[in-house]
């Protein structure tokens, strides 16, 4: 690439607001931005390479920096087979010597415990704890960044946020979309691998992880890591797996129909509920219910926490309260709960308490989760990032179901559900079966009519 | 007046909605009920006039009525002064004898304890406790009627509904206007018996009482007499005082410059805050603030549940979290709680979980309170009554403070306010020192601007 087509490249997806008032032209500052880019070519695996950057970095960027201040972050967007190969050549030839260095991974960091611990053995023998930076860009979602605030600003969420008033935690991801030619590369991963055992972990430790002593970045990875080791890990018993099929139309092949898909006899899932529990003092009894699936009826990322039934409750039919908190898309908040139906009548509904950031906020602008993740880099905040232990920890837990699934082990079952669906049929009476009670009452959002039907 | 004269007059309200798609057409339905109307003149206390009451009854009304259900519902919109003489003309002379009877009554009921009381006895031995609805039309409101549910149906209100998490309670009752020309009226009875006595502490009741065995209306009403015989006779030190003055505009003299007016050095508060301490369990320490003012700034009706602070709280500058459900105008209920700043900071900002009705509810028809309490009396629901015991209970929680306003006592200091004002200078310092921590987050309704200031 020339240095144009390099520019050409990295801007290609950079959107100009014509209409914006608040800041000088944006043309001006994507041109001041792409004076400050340099395209450098090199091979992974040679030292000069890396000692041609170096010296590059040197001579132009730095020139100008003061003394102890010149810091280096690496952003390494490369497949994990030359993860360590950049990182040792990084380390032993670009390394500031002058400034701190960070270093920001992408996943996927191994495929099983022995692989991730691996990785960060080899990784940690290049680069301090401190100066890795592991992505997991959910915990960049403004939603996920926001549950620690809600959690523990709040007195009044803070306290109902136990075993004695949550019956069941469900975190759902929905892709609406297959493999569709991606298949080859999916069914080295899975559907557990790729969402459930990096991001809707990530969610899990941060509704159930304990208060942490300080917001600081160790504090907080401290308790994920901590809550991570109460849950065992998940019994075969506890997983529903499912791959999707065709539901008839050419354009939505089945899975196993994926033309770059080699292995036909794959049990690879593109669709799992896992149920986790964790054995501690505040959670003990309630699952946590992660569902995840490609080719589904919607794109969705949510928490749903619904709560126990009222003792001796005055109200019959009364539904559960639950709190939704919706990741994407449309940010909201929401807590389900029974009112009073407005008029003559003293009947029940359900409705809620709403918190939709599109309605409430205006000058609303959510970051890429990028955006912030790397903002967070620069800033020198690891809260957002995956700490080695925690990494193992999480690994901890789906290893055993992993290896069975790769091994084809005979406790495996398959089900199926067409693309396009709300996922396999034997879903509702799985979650079921671990509490999760979906109300008869009517329920509409965002409007509901209270209008009383006439006898 | 003329039977033609009547129709017009009780007709002259009545709003028909030319638009409305689901009754019958509503002119038609207008004179089918004047058809059931019948005017019968008589004296208070002539004995003749039941009788010929009884007689019209017997004859017209209960002709095609099925023995056993000709039931009789005695609405007495009459001054004071004699509600014990017609009552005693309507039993002696016009008691259904073939049916039940019901009588509804309005306030005033007395003046304080020993006249309650008297009347109460009075009347009950004429009618029996059963027979008798005492309308407090603040009962009849849509959200005092929803506070049940919203207390008891919800188990993540419940269980925070007590001392532990509730710092202080304030039911806020603001009129826009003085007494225009009614000051000669007003003057006998002051705002604290005018709306505190009776409405404001039906709805401290509800939200303080504990949980009925049943939603029956006597189990209901139990639990409201027994959380009022928990509250000890406010304290003079627990009260502040005031009369509105003009705010220099002819149009809105001070209350002493009412014409009406004859005692021209009145201490009949037009304001009050008053402090109830509920001795038990649950709410010792809490103090609920009553707060009633007329020529305000506002006019509404309002509960504001405020929660203590989180206890090591991470985030600092956090404001209480505040339940606040709006009786009128504009039926609402939110929770004012601290959420992230959307966007790249990681600020705390307070926001609310919302449900305001007319947002949320389509084909949304609130009936008048009296629409509604007339109803219960049809359906002989005691629930929105006013029980003797529970009417003595309220009075004498607040008669020895009337005696010594009454009484002129030295202890009384009156405060002023201007007209138009939010009250006395005094009440900010006044309800702080009950605890109630106005924070200084910025907060916006029903949207908020989540941009952050440049530098």
């Amino acid at each position: 690439m020339t240095h144009e087509e390099y520019l050409a490249r990295v801007t290609q997806y950079i959107k100009l607001d014509k209409n914006n008032q608040h800041h000088e032209d944006e043309q001006v500052v994507l041109d001041k931005f792409k004076h400050l880019l340099t395209y450098q070519t090199g091979t992974y695996d040679q030292d000069s390479s890396y000692q041609a950057l170096d010296t590059f970095i040197k001579t132009h960027a730095e020139a100008t920096m003061a003394p102890g201040h010149r810091n280096r972050v690496f952003y390494m967007a490369l497949p994990p087979s030359v993860f360590v190969t950049v990182a040792r050549g990084l380390r032993h030839n670009a390394y500031a010597q002058d400034g701190v260095n960070r270093i920001v991974v992408e996943k996927p960091f191994g495929k099983d415990l022995a692989s991730s611990n691996q990785l960060a053995q080899d990784l940690g023998q290049l680069f301090t704890e401190k100066e890795i930076y592991r992505i997991d860009h959910y915990l960049g979602k403004e939603m996920v960044k926001n549950m620690m605030t809600v959690r523990f600003a709040n007195i009044f969420f803070s306290q109902i946020w136990n075993r004695m008033y949550i019956d069941n935690v469900q975190v759902t991801f929905k892709e609406p979309f297959g493999t569709e030619g991606r298949g080859g590369y999916f069914d080295e991963f899975g559907i557990i691998r790729d969402v459930m055992q990096n991001h809707l972990t990530q969610i899990l430790s941060l509704i159930a992880m304990e208060r942490p002593i300080s917001t600081d970045a160790e504090a907080i990875r401290d308790e994920k890591v901590k809550v991570l080791k109460c849950i065992p890990p998940i019994d075969i018993r506890d997983a529903l797996l499912g791959q999707y099929i065709s539901d008839g139309d050419a354009r939505r092949p089945g899975y196993l129909e994926d033309p770059t898909l080699t292995n036909k006899a794959s049990l690879t899932p593109t669709f799992a509920a896992l149920v986790l529990w964790i054995q501690n003092e505040r959670w003990e009894g309630v699952p946590f219910v992660l569902k995840a699936g490609k080719a589904l009826d919607s794109a969705k990322v949510e928490v749903r926490i619904q709560f126990r039934n009222v003792a001796g409750n005055l109200y019959k039919n009364a539904a559960r309260n639950e709190l939704v908190i919706r990741v994407q898309p449309d940010e909201a908040l929401y807590m389900k709960f029974n009112n009073k139906l407005p008029g003559l009548s003293y009947q029940t509904i359900q409705t809620d308490l709403d918190l939709t950031y599109e309605n409430r906020y205006t000058d609303l602008a959510i970051p890429d989760a990028y955006e912030s993740l790397l903002l967070d880099v620069l800033r020198n905040d690891h809260s957002n990032f995956v700490r080695d232990d925690e990494l193992s920890a999480a690994w901890r837990i789906f290893t055993p179901l992993l290896h069975k699934i790769d091994q084809h082990d005979a406790e495996i079952q398959m089900t199926h559900y067409k693309y396009g669906s709300r996922g396999p049929d034997e879903l509702d009476a799985f979650v079921r079966k671990y509490g999760y009670d979906r109300s008869n009452a009517h329920y509409d959002w965002p409007v509901q009519s209270v209008l009383t039907k006439k006898d």
